[in-house]
């Protein structure tokens, strides 16, 4: 097994920046589990793989390296032994269905949490307003235990793409109606807010249906990830 | 004003561990929203509180400290302006209803997400083993937004807390009754696992009524907080 040279410890440390990933249309998945699930499957494109494991089964890609290297290319605390770069996945659109629009998410683990939760429900899309974190964000893409190869991540301007629509719009509004008298239609999609500021106002005139989650106690408000599993239970069952 | 001393930014550090918290029955909270809402309400008692701003109208209990400091007591990537050393709240017992039972919960964020939830869903009590993440971690904090102040988070020996209960124990497992055909009863218990291993084998023997979030995508599972707000937006409605 090579070591791993100075180029591609600065090539990988690149891939930290949205537009170096756009770019070159890769991304790094970290932590050994979810390294050796993208190993054992066929699903995801491995470019390069990076490892502080001497014993490792050694393939042509892999490279090895000392453990305070791993520290510094890895965004993770404590990094684990595998590192890999992998290919952007190319899905194929898919609009049936439900349809999952995020307008501004901006956490990291909510915007994985959420592309996991759709994956669960077996959401297909999810179409992202351009101020919506990065999927392939690093912290993103370990929040989403490997959701990201099976759920398509699109970056759109979104009253565009609603003008185009002819589904219902399911919107999450404090004044919605109770989601538990609703029936929902075989499909749809389901809109859903920044954090801290909800939908935005000029999205919320697109809004065909708009929906609520009850609650009878002193929150503000629901996490976005929480909520959009409760609609997405609710809308896609 | 007086300046923050050294004594005193021992003291608030000290406050990083479990038993230091214990021991006082103190914990921090930081971020300037948060302490803001704090110092507006009167629902939870400040013993001290740490600011970088001159100007911040001033109270027997504040102290101004400079923003190398304050980076270096607080737990926060980027501090803000105020940060507080608050007494636990005392909630009273309320054995009615639903209330809530985690095994084992260890990420902080998913703990204060939960704590979030179940207040939305007036979820008056939450009983933790005792290997569950500690609530007064100060990551546990920022993500709770307030709600630690609301829900009541006891930590006890789940079977015997258990073996004294006559509420139906539902508990989340994958084999369980699709949550969607249940008719929930007035009051019970929903029991939710840890983020990796689930419900403990001693614990699954105290479940009276297993369900399940069925799902039709890839995802091997849920995350915890997630899982949660569904089954409570279901059974506590």
């Amino acid at each position: 097994m090579d070591a791993l040279s100075k180029n591609k410890i600065k090539w990988i440390r690149s891939l930290r920046l949205k537009k170096n990933r756009d770019a070159e249309a890769l991304f790094i998945v970290e932590g050994t589990k979810m390294v050796q699930e993208i190993l054992d499957g066929d699903f995801a494109h491995v470019e390069c793989l990076v490892t502080t494991d001497e014993s490792f089964d050694s393939m042509s890609l892999a490279f090895h390296t000392d453990v305070s290297t791993m520290k510094s290319i890895s965004g993770l605390s404590t990094p684990g032994t595998l590192l890999a770069v992998i290919r952007k996945p190319e899905l194929k659109t898919e609009e049936v269905g439900w349809t999952l629009a995020l307008d501004g998410v901006q956490d990291p683990g909510n915007m994985g949490t959420i592309i996991r939760t759709a994956d669960w429900f077996g959401i297909k899309e999810i179409i992202c307003s351009q101020n919506t974190v990065d999927c392939f964000n690093p912290k993103v893409i370990q929040s989403t235990m490997g959701s990201i190869f099976r759920v398509n991540v699109r970056y759109e301007n979104l009253e565009e793409y609603f003008d185009k629509e002819s589904r219902p719009i399911y919107g999450a509004l404090l004044e919605g109606e109770n989601m538990h008298t609703i029936t929902p239609p075989k499909e749809g999609i389901l809109l859903m807010g920044n954090e801290g500021s909800g939908i935005s106002s000029e999205l919320i005139a697109a809004i065909s249906h708009p929906i609520h989650i009850p609650g009878s106690g002193g929150a503000e408000s629901l996490n976005v990830a929480v909520a959009t599993g409760i609609l997405l239970s609710k809308l896609s069952s």
